[in-house]
This record gives C-alpha cells, sequence and structure tokens, in this order.
C-alpha cells in the first residue's frame, strides 16, 4: 500500500516531517514544529536522524561559516539512489535514478526473457551494478530496485502469476532473489502499470485520473485513479488485450479464446494482416517504419487498428472516466495515424460527459517511461514512514 | 477528496490523535503520545477539545467516583449525527445516523424528480428535520448532511452535470442550497457510487477493490479502488448502461446511441420485451414478482438479462480486476436468475487470472446501500482533519 501513494500523502505522527519536506521547500524547525504539531524534541530528534543520513540538508543561503547556526533544512534527493529495470521480452532498460526520480545513468542490454528468471535477473544485477559504478556511486548508497516485468504480478509478493510469454517465471519470487543479491528493498510489478506511473508522475501529475496505453507486440494498459496506480485484486488490472473487440469475433487469439483486441489490433496483428497481402514487415516496428515512408495500406492498417483500440477504449472510458489517455508503445511511434483512430471511436461512443474534458495523446515519456515509474515505485516505499523509520533506526 | 479518505487513511500532524482513535480503541495519553510522536501539551489541548465537542468519552471501567482520576479515552459515536438522504426519481429515503455510520432512525416518502431541485430538495430537508426530532436530536447535533441523485453529480462542487432524468437540475448548487438550510456541511454524489461505498463500508471492508452494478430501470456501477470510491475526472466513472453490448446493435438507447446496454437489459427494457409478447408487466419491479411465481418467460429474460449484463462486465473485470462484483437494483431481487446469467459469461469470458478469486453476488446492505453510503461519505468529510481543526476551533 505504501508504494502506491505519492509524496503528497499525509502521514501520522513523527512521519509527517519527512513527507512535508518532500516537497522541495525548506523548512525552519519552527516551521515544522507548526505545520505538524510534533514535539520540539520529537523533531529536534527526527532531524538529526535525517541529516546524519543524508537525506536532509541546511539550506540557508548563508551556508555554515560562522555567526549565527544554520536553522533551513531540505529534503537532499542526491543523498541516495535507486536501481530500476524495464525488462521486456527481447531487452532490459537499466537506470539509476536520485531520490527525486530523475534518471543520472541509463544503459539498455539484449535478453531473452525464455532463459528463465535466475538467468534474466542475473543478468539485470550484473548490469545494474556496472551502471551503478560508472555512475560514480556506491553500492551502500543504494536504497533499493524496482523491476518492471511484461506479464502479470501479484505486487505484494513480487511473483509473475502464470505469465504468458514468460515461460519458467510463473510464481518466482523475484523480490527475494533481488533483496538476496543486492540486499536492498526490491519491488516489482506489470511493466505496463510502471509505464502508466511513470508517465504519470514525470507528465501528468495534476491529472489525477489517467489511464496509459501501450500498444506494442501485445495490447495493455495502467489504470492511475485519484493519482494512485490501480492493480486491482490480482495485478491484473489494465488488461485490455483480451477483452473482445467489437469486430474480431472470429480471430484466434494466443490466449484461447476468439475475437481479443491484441489478436486484432496490436502491433503483431496489424504486421500478419500486411505481410499476408505481401508487404515486407514481420513486427509493429516494420510497420511503423512502412507507415513513415508514407505507404498508404500501412496509413490504413494503424488507422484501423486506432478505431478497434477505440471501440474497447470507449467502453473503458465511460466506466473509469479518465482526464487523459496517454498512448505508447512502439505502434504509437508512427505519428497520428493511431491515434487519430483511436479518437475517432471514443469520441463518437463515449458519453459527452465523459470525453468533454477528455485528452487523448503520444506518450510524453517514451521510452524512459517504465524505468521512471520503477523508480517512482520503489522511492516512495524506501522513503515511506515505516522504511524510514527502519532505516534512520538502523 | 477527504470524503473519499477512509478512517483509515493516516493525516499528518495533530489530526493524527482523533483518525487513529475511530477505529474504536480505547487510548491512553501515554499510548497517545508514543503512537502520533505528538507533543505531551499537544495531547492534552486535542483531548481537552475533543471531549469539550463530545467527540471524545473517557473510557475507564471505573467511572469518574473518586479515586484516580480517568485516564482512557474512546470515540463516541453518538456525541453528533448525520442526515443521508438517497434520492431516486420517484422517492427518497431520508435516514439518521450516527458518526460510526449506523442508521438510528429512517423514513421514505413519494417525490417526482421532474419537480425541479427546490421543491424536491425542500421536501428532503422537511422530512430529514421532521425525522431528526421524531429520533429524539436537536440541530444543533448535526454535522452534515450526504445526499446520493440520480444522475452525475460533480462530487466537488455537488451540481448535477446533464442529469438524463432529472429536467430542472443541470448545474444546480445543491450543497450550497442545502448548506443554507441546514447550516452545515453537506455532499452530493451520484446514487450508484453511495450504494457502492455504503456496501463497501457495511459488507465488504476487507475488499479493497469492488464494483457495484445497479440493476433497476437503468444500469449504473460504482467502483471502488483501494478502498476508495474512484469517481473519475467528471464524478462519470462507472457508466456501464451506455456501453455498447455485444447484441444489442440494433436497440436504439434514450440517450441518443444504438445498442446500450441499458437499452438491451435493464428492468425497462426486459420488461417493454415481455409486455410485447403480450405478458401483463408495466416495469422490472412487475418482471422481479412474475419470476417469483414461476413465469419461464420471466425467468428466461432475466437469466438473458444477466448473460448481456456479464458481456459488458467481463471486459470491465478486465480492465478493473476487482475481487469481488456486488449486484443491487429492483431487478437483482428476483433471486439467483439474473445473477447466474452475470456469472455464466464473466467466467467464460474474463482471463483466468481475473476470475480465479472474484465473487459475483447479490446486494447484501439493500434498499440502506444508499443512506449507508452518504453517512459514511459526510462522516468522512466531517471528522477529515481539516473539518474537525474548524469544529474544535469554533
Amino acid at each position: 500500500m505504501t508504494a502506491n501513494a505519492g509524496p503528497a500523502e499525509g502521514v501520522p505522527g513523527r512521519g509527517a516531517l519527512f513527507q512535508l519536506l518532500r516537497d522541495g521547500r525548506p523548512r525552519t524547525r519552527a516551521e515544522l514544529s507548526a505545520e505538524t504539531g510534533l514535539a520540539r524534541s520529537t523533531i529536534a530528534d527526527r532531524i538529526d536522524r535525517l541529516l546524519a543520513a543524508g537525506l536532509l540538508r541546511y539550506a540557508d543561503k548563508a551556508g555554515s561559516t560562522g555567526g549565527r547556526p544554520p536553522s533551513m533544512f531540505a529534503f537532499n534527493p542526491a543523498a541516495r539512489v535507486v536501481l530500476a529495470a524495464d525488462v521486456g521480452a527481447t531487452h532490459v532498460t537499466v537506470a539509476v535514478a536520485d531520490l527525486g526520480g530523475s534518471v543520472i545513468a541509463e544503459r539498455e542490454h539484449a535478453i531473452d526473457i525464455a532463459d528463465g528468471p535466475e538467468a534474466v535477473l542475473g543478468d539485470v544485477v550484473a548490469n545494474a551494478c556496472a551502471l551503478l559504478t560508472e555512475a560514480g556511486r556506491r553500492r551502500q548508497e543504494l536504497l533499493g530496485i524496482g523491476v518492471g516485468l511484461p506479464g502479470p504480478v501479484e505486487h505484494a509478493t513480487g511473483r509473475p502469476v502464470r505469465p504468458p510469454i514468460m515461460p519458467g517465471w510463473d510464481g518466482f519470487d523475484v523480490r527475494t532473489y533481488l533483496h538476496e543479491r543486492l540486499g536492498v528493498v526490491s519491488l516489482v510489478d506489470n511493466d505496463v502499470n510502471l509505464m502508466a506511473l511513470g508517465e504519470h508522475r514525470t507528465h501528468w501529475p495534476e491529472s489525477p485520473n489517467m489511464m496509459f496505453v501501450k500498444v506494442a507486440t501485445g495490447i495493455g494498459s495502467g489504470l492511475v485513479s485519484d493519482g494512485r496506480l490501480h492493480r486491482g485484486s490480482r495485478g491484473a488490472a489494465g488488461d485490455l488485450g483480451h477483452v473482445q473487440a467489437p469486430h474480431g469475433e472470429d480471430v484466434p487469439c494466443r490466449c484461447g479464446n476468439l475475437g481479443c483486441l491484441e489478436a486484432v489490433a496490436s502491433g503483431a496483428a496489424v504486421a500478419a494482416r500486411l505481410k499476408a497481402r505481401g508487404l515486407p514487415v514481420e513486427s509493429g516496428v516494420d510497420v511503423v517504419a512502412l507507415a513513415r515512408n508514407g505507404s498508404v495500406d500501412a496509413l490504413r492498417a494503424l488507422r484501423q487498428a486506432g478505431r478497434d483500440i477505440g471501440e474497447v477504449l470507449a467502453a473503458a472510458v465511460s466506466l473509469f472516466n479518465p482526464s487523459v489517455i496517454v498512448v505508447g508503445g512502439a505502434l504509437s511511434q508512427a505519428g497520428e495515424h493511431l491515434i487519430a483512430g483511436v479518437r475517432e471511436v471514443v469520441y463518437r461512443r463515449s458519453l459527452p460527459l465523459a470525453t468533454e474534458e477528455l485528452r487523448i495523446v503520444q506518450s510524453r515519456a517514451g521510452d524512459q517511461a517504465g524505468v521512471l515509474g520503477a523508480a517512482a515505485m520503489v522511492i516512495d516505499h524506501a522513503l515511506s514512514p515505516q522504511e524510514l523509520d527502519a532505516l534512520l533506526a538502523g
């Protein structure tokens, strides 16, 4: 639950002091006392511990070169770092981020998800540690690691739950594996949830209700409700890919059902359809390249995929009433054609009340959305009152 | 936002003291100090104010008849009351509830929503005040009023937003109207949202992700995400009634679109279909009566309505991943036939991960769901740290 809570969330008691300061504004002891109602002795003790841990810094412009002692305190995001990893089917992006969630180093490398959890995660850990060294940070500065995986994850335990494209990963205890190797807190979530969180924190913090739709080889979505990730009861929320598409009735899907949205409008589905018509495409990325070269067939196919996605999103808009839908993933890189198809159907089919302030836009965080979200998830957890108490006591 | 937060939500600073005590467990000053980190002087002052307002009581079994002074304090739900009103198209239920959300008096009376806001709300206020007197409570004990309306409501402002069945209500400032007449805080929401909240708080507090579906003259739903009502950006979330039903393509809906779920599977739609076949029914209530008398036509029609609703709910389950779907409203009173149809399709069509722990059940709060939710909404708000500070200062 704490991993869900944004920095604005209130917390009881002495934890309130640091949570207030996370907004970046420096404060005096007297201000902290007035804003929290905490005892002066509690405030003094808390500030001492946070200064010792490096999480607070003196924020006086005059510095500490004599005269009156410094009296303003501010959050110090550079104090520690977290690792973030966005694991896909064929590659991993690893990043080092500061406690403000900003990426300070990043690298990508190839993997095969089918090699199983120990091989892939061993590789992630090795690359992450190398990146940490490159960034000039020490292992002792590491506060946690957040990881996104391309399948359903039970967030509380960090275990993939029967992920369709991840043979050997079902039920694997990813959190414990990472904790044993790195000695820090680790959190795991579905990759699209983390893309939604990353996009929300960096570009839409003022839009409490957001939907992020990833259109790539598959189709998935992540939901932000009242500023928090809505994961659902099994971490399965946002699974748009296997909702029945209105015009997809006879198309078989890899999940075993017929007519799923993913079987009709994903990058793989669009590529297969164009290939069957003799066009030189193998994947969604090829379709995007063709569209960029002006292929009318590719543009039409993207527009139609957008309409098919729009049919399912129209129902999602009526149900969830977001103020913004962000479309990301490889197939969204082809410019406005896919999104134009989405808009066409959503604005026609949904109720006026649900669409009058709705924006449907392309991802701005782009390829970084996943690691930004993974970093935000683990920072929120590591700096939550409970974890922080443990850190300051230890 | 505060109206959304349940009692378990943490709050910063001195507000933490009362929020802790809302769980009902008595505590000593020392325990309150240890749990909140608040200064002893802050705690003493806070307790004095809460005792003076009646919101805390001494909880010592020995009482205060000499010897050591009492030292345990507990929340006193009987201190004040709130009013709750569930406004429908043709009748209103008004209730008086204590601060624990329990209904202590209730009455129902007929109205016509088309008489407009001043007539209907004037009537609600008159009935509510009479009920308050009947319950032996004074106006000075009133802390707030919560109202549910049968249409979309912008929760922040309390104004209906183009409600289809409420002529004259569009944009009417319900909160201010009620505040001027009663002199207390008032909050307004869509009736199905409040049914969802009432059902959740009283029967499913351990299920953080819940969907409540009302099947009556119309069809609507309310979503609970992580224990909080998900209202969406315009308060329009949960509008299942105008999602396209897979087999409803040519049926005109009152909203102007074709094939909406409400045009196919609502109480009104089922009644119209049976009536066209010569059965003596005018409404969903008549259909339920017929089904209870064993009419095979009525039972079949209810089962099919359940299947049609199930088609749309299957997509909602993939998107929202609730652990429980509660079905309420007049048409759900016919026993298991409607719900059996819902289950049949949802369990067939949704992904196994989303349904393996999903329960689909009949409403337990029944006719009281709306007023229970309205009471919970206004209590959460009135006892929130901000409102409470104002109350204790004033």
